[in-house]
């Protein structure tokens, strides 16, 4: 079985990304198809199966290659039954994944939220380093996370732990979140926040070169205000300086509950690189415990797009009988 | 083996509390013994072991009864050697705890930190009520938690999870913390908190009944303001409303990331009872998630001053080789 392989999938609103992973996570091969959300989704427990066979017999392999499937997927799940209550870009309503896709393809199947398998995928193979205590950030539309403590994801009462993009950053007043609250740290530190305080502040600041921007492209993104701030103009770093202030904020109270060995950070955004992590270091450690703030590590994520699918055969080779294979990280 | 007892020990700086205590969690008989802090507290696991001997006698039992001891104290501790880094109430440095109780003892050892274990203490047998997802919040003096995530105490890298207490609430200008930082929910909603606010508004609210208790007693508890409060005093009641608020943040941002089944509140400051939990209930919904707001249990703490011997008495359990128990909650 020590050259069995795992499936990983990474089921998003227009591609499900799948892989062929080893047992030491070393992906194989990898390949996209498109989602089908067609009625409402039911066809995609049969196109992966679908994908899966015919990218066996390209490999002149057979399915007794396989030892398990893993899934990272949208929305709200019950993670042990594999079920899901409801996936607003699939189309899926109370769907029972996990038994659909365990018919199709006579594999067992393990299911979680894909920001969480994204941060599995992370600690097992990327910035995560084999870290059991882990804070993963993702910062891309909206703010996602990951908690792993103990080397397990955090789930909570109702699979909504690990939601840190509606931690509330300011308490009144802030702007409204899709979430129905306002002032949640989605608002600030998304690319959609970053966008949305820097084009708010631009009025006061016929100055900053990011005016040509606004004039040029019609609008201002979050990596026109990194490339502004990096290139030193003074009004793009004030904005990544607020974004820092509260996300730095957020970060430090996180870990006074959580205590982690890294901060791993994600997400289109992380791509700002060190425009971004030295401001957003320095507030961090304004506000962590002291022994908190010299002990945490703070890295940008290092998958990418295959966090997913590594994350994915992760929970597949975890939740395998324990003959087939040992659970180290 | 079955009607094995656990001993459980809960370390103060002024007494130790010890306990036999059955597999299913009933206390058999309950003590205290003084602290002996002299020469940094080496004499304390001697104390134990003949605490333990002489109470064993006075049942008619013999070391045979007794399966393994847990214990909770404060302090930094490397939990897995049962190593005490630095405890300043007792003055341990760098005390091998676990060894040295083990060597006197001849009994399995297990230690934890005593917001953990009094955390652990709730979730077994008080208002926890075997919930695997849990927060505790205890307002004292200072404010403590433990945080119970998938049935295990979240410890984090250096032991420093569930430090609730230094949380930022007030990011700029607020009141300096014992750890070195300002604005910690510690330095607003503990008891000390708590009074700092009232005798500090004090000055602006002639008319507050709380004046008398000021001038009778010369300091104000955060007991007189929840009194006053409920009395209908309306300063006492804006200074609950404010901690309330501050609280009510904090435990709401808390759960967007753990998603508990409940949160327990306890310490002294939950003598307070409804007068606390209703407007601190109020304030986390308001920025809770929705989701999380509406499942979410709110209980004060029901074990008291025998959550941490319970408590031990668990970490001992679970700990025990596991064909002496089974790990149930």
């Amino acid at each position: 079985m020590t050259n069995s392989w795992l499936v990983g999938a990474d089921i998003g609103g227009t591609t499900i990304k799948l892989a062929f992973i080893t047992l030491e996570g070393e992906i194989v091969t990898k390949w996209e198809i498109p989602t089908n959300t067609e009625e409402s989704g039911i066809l995609i427990p049969n196109e992966i199966a679908k994908a899966i066979q015919e990218k066996l017999k390209k490999l002149n392999e057979t399915n007794e290659k396989l030892m398990a499937i893993g899934v990272g997927a949208p929305g709200f799940i019950e993670m042990d039954a594999g079920f899901i209550y409801e996936s607003v870009n699939i189309g899926w309503k109370d769907f029972a994944l996990k038994d659909q896709l365990e018919k199709v393809t006579g594999l067992p199947v393990t299911i979680d939220n894909d920001a969480n398998v994204a941060a599995l995928g992370e600690m097992w193979k990327g910035a995560g380093d084999g870290a059991s205590d882990l804070l993963c950030v993702t910062l891309g539309t909206g703010v996602g996370g990951g908690i792993i403590s103990n080397g397990q994801i955090v789930h909570g009462i109702n699979g909504m732990a690990g939601e840190i993009g509606h931690i509330t950053a300011v308490a009144e007043n802030g702007a409204p979140c899709n979430c129905g609250k306002t002032g949640c740290i989605e608002t600030i530190a998304s690319a959609t926040g970053i966008k949305r305080i820097a084009e708010t502040g631009l009025l006061y600041h016929p100055e900053s070169r990011l005016q040509a921007t606004l004039i040029k492209e019609g609008s201002i993104s979050s990596k026109d205000v990194f490339e502004a701030a990096e290139a030193g103009d003074e009004y793009a770093q004030q904005v990544v300086e607020k974004v820092s202030f509260h996300l730095g904020l957020v970060i430090a109270n996180l870990t006074s509950s959580l205590n982690p060995k890294k901060i791993v950070i994600g997400g289109g955004v992380s791509k700002a690189g060190e425009t971004l992590l030295l401001p957003l270091k320095e507030q961090f450690r304004r506000f962590a415990i002291g022994r908190i703030a010299t002990s945490t590590e703070f890295e940008v994520a290092t998958l990418g797009n295959d966090a997913g699918v590594i994350g994915a055969a992760w929970i597949a080779k975890i939740s395998a009988p324990s003959n087939f294979t040992q659970h180290t990280v």
